[in-house]
Order: structure tokens, then sequence, then C-alpha cells
């Protein structure tokens, strides 16, 4: 296998990893890797999906993100699981870190440190949501 | 919100759940409700995601799938999660048992039993996997 | 060509095999062959259609399918039909059977004896459909 | 239903319709009709179907379409169906018509009345197919 | 590079040339080079952002297009960009021509003389524009 | 119309807009708006492009780009355009600004000011591209 020894930094040992994705024809840019953009579309979905069940509110929209390296990239039948952790919870906002790893290779993808998630009311304006620390769906039950 | 008192029968208890995903106004069927077939795609990828890392070997083929019960939908903006488990690991095969559930609702949308999933070689042909028990990426490390 | 010297069973030879697709690059897993998720879904979608078509009512669903076996494969540039037969009318429920045939191989690719068709009302619960056989279009004209 | 008493022009009444398709949340234009970009790139596949299995050759390319009329237009829910017609057997040529309709209303969608197929060879260029008449496949066996 | 010379008619060269597309796989028909419906896809969409644009009205139709010469293809990698220009401003209507080329080859890949876009108002009826001539959106601020 | 009163920063004004995208039912998120992983996905064909064009070479990959502020949304039939204008040329790397706006509110929706693009060799590996100055296709004929 294309398998190299890499040390995940810190950073990225206690993250959960949920989503996992095939790198598939359709996802590759014509120069036959993984395209950008569609790494950039699956990455947007998990952090809104980690919000929406954090904040258990389905009106969370993007606001920020902080800077991308594209560190490495992946091949068609990869494997590639995205990871999210909790930065901090603010009042209205959450703010969460993510890193994408290749199953593979095991090498980082991608990480960004800080990406702001913002928690809307029906009026479509920022929103308390009361929320301090990560709960797990089985505990709520 | 629309969460149900359900008790997940036993056999769903011990599953794994991975990936996630946000049912998109492109998942729906024109009834408004999450298209079957989109369902299908989605358990049929994380079949053979699950395989081609238990198994060490990119190139696995779904074989057969045991009867398949719809018991629930989702709507937009639900999210649902895709358990798998292992039932048995074959010679050349590996026996899987789906589960997949609206995080919303806490319903299960969909069960199937059995999934036989075929290791093959370079030939195209069944070829013995020779693994014996689910093991964890991070023990492989 | 690939052609083999094929005997269809008896149970495909009276199908009425409508919609065609041609296996294109969006279609195959990463292993190059039709992806079976893909199958499913356009498989899903014909069922709707032609049940929609029967019982001349939009709201359908699927609800049940009995096992699926996947007996070949198809490759990029193939051509695939779907064919569609109806095993029984229930009350409610319309129950189809379900083959499709790669027309490049003429083999068999799935078979899929018994799907459960449920007609819903308004409500979105079951309501009787009041169809007993197989009627065509232009004899509804 | 949206059935009108609509008399179908002579040229469409013996064509063959095979393939169908469910108008889906995807396949429509922001004002909520079947996109006309979608329609026509369900008619080029269609097209190239067709002349795939008439001319037992999968290497066949549209040259030239003829006017195109969109006469009426689809909603979501509704299933319309394709349908195609051989004009002529050229030495390198196929030239069929088309037309679309809605299987809802009864409805013509577009009409095309010539296009031009090309029967190329391996070097990509034209090549007499030696086709003269319309096949069937169940006689070909 | 593949560029050939290649001196582009009269009547290309005044068009202005706004949206490209990067040619990827699942834009592929299975010969390996661009599918012809998702061209006509991508030439229907700028039609209709072209016309609400001018006419600064959502609502607009295509109503027909006059006949499609297929005069080059595009490959995997190439970058395609596609052209339109007003022909006429009719009371309802609005008359475009339109060009793709590829940006790799500087081939033209595909013209259309004609294309009527029709004017509707709430009512989905066709309505006047008031519009006589190209409007550029910065003189409009 | 929704148009507001918006005075472009100096930054946007010199921008040259090319792709123009008509916001349609699958580019959603759940909440109706434009899902964000989709605007990323079309900044990213766009960066790609012309990067492509401006250093003649079709392998370029990005490798960076600095934080994102989603600053507006856009809506189903909105009309969004990218622009994109040269930072700086690198002796292997092209850095990009980039912008996004809606043509309908004249809102801008997205805003980037430095992403690194990478210009290879066919080692995959980077490699000077002799470029210094933005050149329009037309003068290079």
């Amino acid at each position: 296998m294309r398998v190299k020894n890499y040390f995940y930094p810190y950073k990225i040992k206690n993250m959960r990893f949920h989503t996992r994705k095939w790198v598939k024809p359709q996802d590759l840019n014509p120069n036959g890797t993984l395209f950008g953009g569609q790494l950039l579309a699956w990455i947007d979905e998990e952090l809104a999906l980690y919000s929406i069940v954090q904040l258990e509110n389905p009106k969370v929209v993007t606001k920020h993100m902080s800077e991308i390296n594209f560190k490495s990239s992946a091949r068609q039948g990869d494997i590639v699981e995205i990871g999210i952790d909790v930065v901090k919870f603010g009042t209205t906002s959450l703010v969460l870190k993510c890193a994408v790893r290749n199953m593979m290779t095991r090498e980082i993808i991608i990480t960004i440190d800080h990406t702001t998630m913002v928690n809307l009311g029906e009026d479509g304006k920022p929103k308390p949501h009361g929320k301090t620390k990560i709960e797990f769906v089985k505990d709520r039950l």
C-alpha cells in the first residue's frame, strides 16, 4: 500500500472522525486527483451536520473559515474521513476545527483551524443557542 | 422537534455509526421525502467503504443483499446516519448488516440483515482475504 | 463484442423493458465497473415510475424489496435496460418484479423477485387504488 | 388530472417510446419547471443509445440537430418519455427524429425532426456502418 | 499544445464570452469526449442567465433553438467558454445567438444562430419586456 | 427587486468577472439558501480555470486559501458571478484574489484575499512557469 510512516500532530489525535467518502470518478479534477472543490463541499456539509446536532437547531450557517492548507491529495479509490472538534462555544456561535485524512495513505489532506458557525432563529438572525459543551446524542436519550 | 420515544431493538444498539448525510433538495423524490434510490446508493457506498477498510483491499464488490424494509422516511433538512456491523467473516466474503436512522426523529429508516461483500483479486476473481475479526484502524498503526 | 450465448430464464422473457441507461464515467465505482448504488437508484426510480403510471397516482412509495442478487456488472459505455413486471395487485399495494440486463453482453445484471409499492392518499396513509390488472396508456385514451 | 384532449400528429403516432424520466427537484430550473438543459441532456443520451444499439458500434457521435421547439414544459413529479424513430440510414450516418411527451398531461414537450448521428471507426473518423433498416434486438439473437 | 491556426468567422469575433467550464470526468461520454448533452445543458443555462440579466426578469424561458452544428469536441481538462450575442429584441422575446469554443485548441465546438427566449409575467404568459438594446450592468448602477 | 444601494470597496472594482451561475434547486442547502459547499466548489473550479489559462499549463493545483468570509447568501433563481484578480506572480506559484457577488441584490457573497495556486510539472512537482504578468488570450493569437 501507499501507507507512509506518519505521526499525526497532537491536535488531530483527539478528534472524532465520522463521515467517510469513497473517491469516485465524479469527484476527480481533470488531472485525476480529488477535486479540491468537492472536498470543500464535503467539509462544509460535515461542519453543518455537526453543528446542527450539537446545537439542536437545523438553521445553522457557516460564517467564517480560517485559512485552508491543502497538504496532500487523494486518488480514485481512496477513502477519506472528515474529523471535527469544538474549539469554543460562543453565545450565538460555535467554533469548530476540522481535518480530513486519507485512510489509504494515513496522510492529512486538509486542516482548518477555526470555522465559525452561527445559530439562527426563525427570523434568520443570530440567536443564542444556550449550549456550553459537547453533548453526545446517546446521553440525550 | 419530531423526536419520538423510540426503543432501538437490540441488534442496532451495538452498531457503529459513521457516515452522516444531510438531506438536501437534490436527495428528494418528487413527493418531497428522501428518494429511496438515493438512500440505497448511500448504503451501498458505506458497505463498500467498510469492507475495503476491514479487508485492506480496494477491490471489493457487493454480491447479495437480503430483503430491505423501508420503515420510515426522512425530510429535507433531516440528518441520517448509516450503521454497519459484521455478521460473519467468510473465506473470500464478508457478511455485513446495516441500519440507517434519522437523527432528528430517532426513527429507523431502513434495515438490511445480510449483505454479502466479496473480496476480489487482481484478476477480478474471488480471493481469500485472510481476515477473521473486526480490526480498528488505530490498532493497526 | 462481448456477447455471450445466454438463455434468459422464463420469468424474464415476458417482461417489458422500457428505460435504458448509458453507463457514463460518473456512474462507475473506483474499480471502473458500474457502481451498485447507482444501479439501485435507477431501479428504484423505474419502480416508482411504473407504479405511478399503473395506479394513476403520483404518491407511491417503495415499502419492501426482496433479496437482491448482483449476477454480473457493466462497464463504461455499456447500455443497460430495466424491465418490470407485475406480480400482484393488492388493495393498497402493487407487487412488482424487476430485472436489469446489459444490452452489450446480453447478461442479467440484477434480479429482484418482489418489490412492494404502496399507494398513498393525500394524508400520506395507504389508500386503496382500485386497480386489478395492467393497463396500457394507449388504451386509456 | 391535468390531462388535456390532445391529438398527436401523425409523425408521433408510430414512434417507439422507451426511456422514461421522473421529474425530480434536481431537474428543475429556478422557476420550478423542468430545466430545458436537463431535457436536452436526456434527449442527447437517448439518441446516442438508440444509435449504438442500431449500428452495433459504441462509437457514435451527434453531428447535427435540426431546430428545436419547446412546445410545453413539465412539473415536479411528472413523468416524461422519450421517443425516437429513424428518418434515414446514410452510409456513415443515421438520421433520427425525436419527441418527448409528458405522460401526465399527454402533451408534447419537444420535437426534433432530424438529428444526424455519425458512426466512427477506431481512428475517430466516419466509417460505413453497413446497416439499412431498423433491427430489433430480439431478432438478432 | 493542441492549438490550431484558426480564424474565427466574423460573427463570433464581436461576441462577449463570459462563463467558462472545466471539462471534468463527470462531463464526459463513455467515449471519453465532452458529452453533448452536458454541453447543451451548459448552453441553455447561459442563455437563461443572459436573458434574465438583460430583461431584468427572472421568469424567462427558452422557446425555440435553430439548428445546432457540433463542429468539434473537447477532452478532459479542456476549458470551454460560452459566448452570447443579441440578434434582436422582440416585444415579449429576445433572440440570441451563441457559440462555444475550446480555449485549449481555439476551435469552435458549437454554434446556434437563433435562440428565442420569451419573457413571462407572473401568470406564466408572454409579457412585453420594454427593452430595445443591450445594457451593461455597470451602467444601470 | 432586492437590489440595495451598495458601494463596492475599491479592491473589487477592478476585478474581471467571468463565470456566472444560476442558483438552481440542487444548489441549495436544506434551509433554502445557496449551499456554501457548492459555492466553494464553484470558486475552486474558477481559480483553477483562471490559473490554467494564465500559466498555459493544465496541471495547476490549489495549495492554500486565506480566510473566507461569508458576507451574504443567495436564493433560488439568483445569479452569482465570480471575479478573480492576480495578486502576485511567484516563480512556481500564482497568487489570486477572488470575490463572488449576487447579480440580483448587488451584494458581495464571499471574498478571499489570497489563494495560492501551484504550477506542476509532468512529475507532479512544482515547476517554474515563466510568467510575470496577466496576459489576455486575444493578445496571444
